[in-house]
């Protein structure tokens, strides 16, 4: 999908929302416990009920490993399950991978080749050619981390240098050399609040794919007054808030109630910043 | 396994190499590629031609998940024949996982609780309570990238802060706070050469994985020079050179002659510097 066609699908929905698939086994539904595929099964009522609010899912990959094989499976039936029915969604598969470049060749090859989402989120750490293998599929995206939602978020990526220039700040100004905001999103925690304007100082085209609203407390509206830019440029999650929202037979009803309330606040949000 | 139970293994078998066992569908030789599962195949033969020589073994997960289910299929299983025909190797997932709290604690689950390795690489990007719950296994350890072996490690591991501390030093500083030298190890590249002096300034005690020997072009003894403790500290990890020696039919015998010929080295060194 390009930046075009995303921004053409948020018009559309008056939406930036993603919904979070960060399906955990012992959170779910009882009565789904005796399905053939519980996280399967959770997945797609979640995905039917909430599919006309959102422009994006993002099964988070942890979620799915920590089930072995079933939970690998229950990703890829997950994947062709948005591809084949929701075929407008943007899937990210967040999975903050990097490694050296023959590895990283694997890796974007798992995502691009094999699961076939639209975009990975990658790790900074280890710098360029851990990133660029990543790069070379047509159409596909890098969602790098720069300024993370969690309180780790403070330990290395607000590291200043002798210039005053940040970790993440870096991260933002170098990556650009590697792709264009035509094939590079970034991760800006909803927890930053005004960093964002900072952010959008060095990265004003670029999608933020933006974590930390609902359950770890950001603003939406303080990210859409400092992030938003004129084709958007936000995509911003909310997991937990919506998939955990109710426990029992009717969570899927909710998760939809509560994807519908963000959008109405999305639409409100672009209707006043774009 | 305990740093002294590993030290243990190090000094009887003279050897503190690292096979890592990053199998390619697309480089084991095409005999084995009418077997069940072909990746399984190549490393059972590897391991059985190698453990004599070593002390560790580190699949790194790219390469597994890379060839979906069956991938993962085959990473258990190796991990399973490890587990069972060698127990005293430490058996490291090289999968440079890391992300906020809740998502770490499923990426741990996987790898501790799932597939039962001894470690795992971790990224440290996102700082300290993506990195913590990892620590929460007793007797299992976290590997944290410091200073990696390939060129990207240029692109931010080496930033200068104000007071002139490289960002792979606060990394080595910050993190001894979370986890002493009985949980903790770092990567540390083969190819960074005298840094490895400032490395051991900082964590004198702690082991340290060493990638980047063989087909990165890194000197052991360099490593060996500025890197060891008295404890040893070091486990050095060689992939291609070993299990790609030679990709006919004798591949596992290769690799073994390849593997020996680096435990001779490692002995030597453990004569001269220990």
């Amino acid at each position: 999908m390009t930046k075009q066609q995303l921004f053409a699908q948020i018009q559309k929905k008056r939406s930036f929302l993603c919904v979070g698939l960060d399906t955990d086994i012992t959170k779910i539904p009882e009565h789904l416990l005796e399905k053939e595929d519980p996280i399967y099964a959770f997945n797609k009522e979640i995905i039917d009920k909430t599919a006309s609010y959102c422009v994006a899912y993002k099964p988070n990959l942890a979620f799915y490993e920590s089930q072995g094989l079933t939970g690998w499976l229950a990703f890829e039936k997950t994947v062709a399950y948005i591809r084949q029915r929701y075929p407008d969604q943007f899937i990210i598969a967040d999975a903050k991978r990097g490694d050296i470049g023959n590895t990283s060749e694997m890796y974007a090859s798992t995502f691009f080749d094999t699961a076939r989402v639209d975009a990975v989120t990658v790790a900074p750490y280890m710098g360029e050619d851990s990133v660029t293998p990543f790069l070379k599929y047509n159409g596909k995206w890098v969602i790098l981390l720069a300024l993370t939602s969690n309180k780790g978020s403070q330990d290395f990526q607000l590291l200043q240098d002798q210039n005053g220039e940040r970790l993440f700040e870096k991260v933002l100004r170098q990556s650009q050399a590697w792709a264009s905001a035509e094939q590079m999103m970034y991760v800006v925690g909803a927890t930053q609040g005004r960093l964002f304007e900072e952010v959008r100082k060095i990265v004003p085209d670029h999608f933020l794919l933006v974590p930390g609203v609902g359950a770890q407390g950001g603003s939406l509206e303080e990210v859409c007054h400092y992030g938003m830019n004129r084709e958007c440029g936000l995509l911003v999650n909310s997991s937990r808030a919506i998939i955990y929202a109710d426990t029992t037979e009717t969570f899927a009803e909710t998760a939809g109630k509560e994807a519908r309330k963000l959008q109405e606040e999305m639409a409100g949000m672009l209707e006043k910043y774009l």
